[in-house]
Parts: C-alpha cells; structure tokens; sequence
C-alpha cells in the first residue's frame, strides 16, 4: 500500500513524521481546544461540552472534567454517558474507540503513542497501535492504558493498573503489569 | 433510617444521584473555587490560602500547589502543616480527614468514590466510603489512596503505591497493592 | 565543610530550610514562569520555549507539553532533543541532569526531595539527592523517578515504574519497584 501523507501512515500505524507541517497542524488545533476546555468556566457545562464537540466524537452525552489533554482529536470516539474524572491524557497518534457507559477515574494515560526499543531506531521512529476499550468499563485512579490494548465489556480495571495486554470481557484486572484477578458473572 | 436528601444519602455512604441539583450545585461551587486557586498568582500566598479556606476546613497553616481538585471540599478536613504538591486531586464524595504534618508529593490521587462491580449496578450507582490518613503521615507521589482506607499516624506510603487496605500506624508501606514492608521505631 | 546559606546546604545534599527568604523568592520566580508556561497559547512554540528558557537550561531545542511544575528550574539541565508529554513534575531540590534524546510520556514525576523516615526528624528535615538520565532513556507514562537515581544511557522504563535504584545502561526496565527484564543490545 501507498501511504500518501504522514497523517495516513500514522493512522495505519507506521513510522511517521509527527512535525510534519499537516499534522502538527492538526495538534496545535486539538492542543487549543484543549487549552479552551482547561480553562473554561467550570460551571458552564454547555460551552465546555460545545468545546469537547469540537474536538472529539461523543454518541451522545458525556461530562469530562479538566485537566484534558489529547493530540489530535478526531482520532477519539466515545460513546454514550461517559465520565472522566480530572487529569485525563490520550496520546491518540491511532484510534482510540471506547464504549458506552465507561467511567475513569482520576490521572489516568491512554496512550496509542510508541517507539522502537532500539535507541538509534527510536530517536528517529515514532509510531502508534489502536486502542479499544468496550462497553460499562470502569478504569481506576492513576491507571496506563497502553499501545494496542483492548478493554473487554463490563471490565473493572484497578487502580494503578499498567494495561499492556488485552483484558478480556467481563473481568476485574489490576496491577503492574494488569492481570485478571476475578470474572464478573455476565448478565 | 431515613434519608431526606441526596447529599445525606452521599454522606452516609449510600448510593446516591450525583446529578441531583443540590449536589450539583455544591460541585460547581467546589469547582469553581480549584479553577480559582489554579488560576491564581503563585506568588500570591495569602490569596491562594483565602480561595482554599472558602473550599477546605484547616486547623492552621498550609501549603497546596496547583493544580488541586476536588469534588465538594466541605468533606476535607484538614489538620496543621499540611503540604500537598503538584496534582493533588480529592475525591470527596465521603469524609476525608487529613491530621496534622502531613505531606503529599506530586500526582496523588485520594478517593472516596466507588462503583459497584456488577455492570448494571454500576452505571445507576455510585456510593462512597470515607478516608482517615493520620498525623505526620508521608504520601509518595502517584500514589492512590483509595474508598475507605485508614492510614495511621507517622506512616510513609511509598511512591506509586496503591493503598486498598488500612496501614497500621508506624509503618513503611509500598506498591501495588500497598503492603508494610517496615515497622518505625515509635518516640 | 561551611554552609553559608539554605540554598548551599540544599544543594549540598543536606538539610535545609525550605522556607528561608532567598529559596522562597526562587520558587516563586519559578512557579511564575511554570504558571506562564502553562497558560500559554499552544500554538506559540516560540514563545513558549522562551519561557522555558528562562526557567530551565537546554543545550539546543526542545518540546514540552504543558503542564509542566518544577521548584527551582535552576537545578535542572537539558540535553538536545528534549521531548516530554503532558503533566511531568521535576521537584529539583538537588540537580537533575537530563541527557540527549530523551522522551518523557505523560504525567511523569522526577523529584530529587526527600524526608527522613523518622517521623519527628521528617516533619523539621527535609534534604535531597541528584537525579541523573542518561542519554536516549523513554520514560513511560505515570512513572516515579525517585531522589538519587541514575537511569543509563539508552534505557526504556515501563509506564508506571517507580524508579528507586540505579537502572545500568541498555537496560528495558519496568515495574514497581522497577527491575531490569531485558538488555538492549548496544551498537
């Protein structure tokens, strides 16, 4: 396949250029509704959701609280009733899906942002990997959701966790790294 | 026994509404008066000790950095010298008492909020359970403090810890979960 | 060896006082220009960086994302090619001496401060410890980086790591507390 910009090679997960002049067009947009957000009237629900719309893709309706920071934006799609609790980061150089009904709770990273383990590769190489995170997922305080992970529906995620492999449907993981401690019965 | 409002069913631990107006209000109030301390001069001491003490109960002296949140304040019961760092944030659906000297390093989360671990309970419910950390108790940075856990006095909780359990007085407790790894000599 | 002020005892590695008037007037110039930092237009990279420039030592160019808090700015010295994501706090009481190359992923703290485990000692005692990074590290999201580390050249930390020990150059590094798992191959 023919990549035509760095934008399409990002989003396909290859090595990417992330100065390009296109995409960091497109992070210094985001970066400024981000920046709009964090310091908008706390009480002005409303014009902070007109702003997060601006920014992300919502079903439906949704309550973030400040600080907010993502990259681009429009790589995130978030379903109905979200909730995330303040200081919330997502590094979307992929797509990060998330469900609906998912709440997370303070300092939490998702990250879809990588680099090689080679140093020398590293310093010139910047690539990401998609992100999903299912239906009424609860994730705790202080928890890393990292680079191609998917969430399962009805998970509970612990606090702290470091999420660097999938995490199936229906369970309660937590640690460093995250790990299934218990299944929820499905309904 | 009866409850006779939202914020009496919050206080008591029960599940409650959250986005019933009168605690709707009392978030905004709250929320406003973080943006106003974030926002603040930092030079100017005595002004950012004010827009707390509008927020907080303190003994006495303080000194918190941006950026701190919380959810209603009036729950935060705070004892002398205290000193939290960057990126405190309080969730304060419950009582939290806070003893005297304490101090809090950067990017703490403590919180008294919870869900249920049955999926469809947890989208309708959200309860809390309150938080004891005792006098001259060290909070490493990224740590989590989490639903009601006590932790007594002269303890150091280390950094990154995730703190699911009470941690008796004089110890040195670490990681994730927190564990004692360490007795201090009591005076 | 004499001490003729606070600020040469904290640099000293040995106790001092905090709230002496020359180190107080420091960390308010310092969270004047963390707070100028923070509140500036994204897009004026520019600008920006003149702030930082102000406030930290840099041997060439470099990107932060905001916010970033640090105590002095002073203590803190940069190699070329600085990259750090959203939310890192450098508490630099004792110098941080941060290599080339070097990536730092979102809500990251690095402090050089600590207290004595005592509890009596701890609440009138507080010292500090260098941190050094070497050149081409990646700390991963959520990590701690604690007082007296030295990270070698070209090291990977895991998200989520609490860096309490000396990691040996090309090393792949994760956990709390953080252990070497792998060798990167040196070129």
């Amino acid at each position: 396949m023919l990549y035509t910009s760095e934008k399409e090679k990002m989003l396909a997960g290859m090595p990417y250029d992330a100065w390009e002049s296109e995409l960091l067009a497109d992070r210094m947009r985001a970066k400024s509704l981000c920046a709009r957000f964090n310091m908008a009237d706390p009480t002005d629900l409303d014009g902070r959701m007109a702003i997060l719309r601006d920014l992300l893709s919502f079903k439906d309706t949704a309550h973030m609280e400040p600080n907010f920071f993502c990259d681009y934006g429009y790589n995130i799609e978030i379903g109905c009733n979200f909730y995330s609790n303040h200081n919330l980061t997502i590094v979307d150089v992929c797509k990060v899906t998330i469900g609906d009904n998912v709440l997370i709770a303070p300092h939490v990273m998702i990250s879809t942002g990588t680099h090689p383990i080679d140093p020398v590769e590293r310093q010139i190489t910047e690539y990401g990997s998609p992100i999903t995170i299912g239906n009424n997922v609860w994730i705790g305080g202080n928890a890393s959701i990292l680079p191609g992970v998917t969430i399962g529906d009805n998970c509970v995620i612990g606090a702290g966790s470091v999420v660097n492999k999938d995490i199936p449907a229906n369970s309660v993981a937590v640690g460093n790294p995250c790990r299934v401690i218990r299944t929820i019965n499905a309904h």
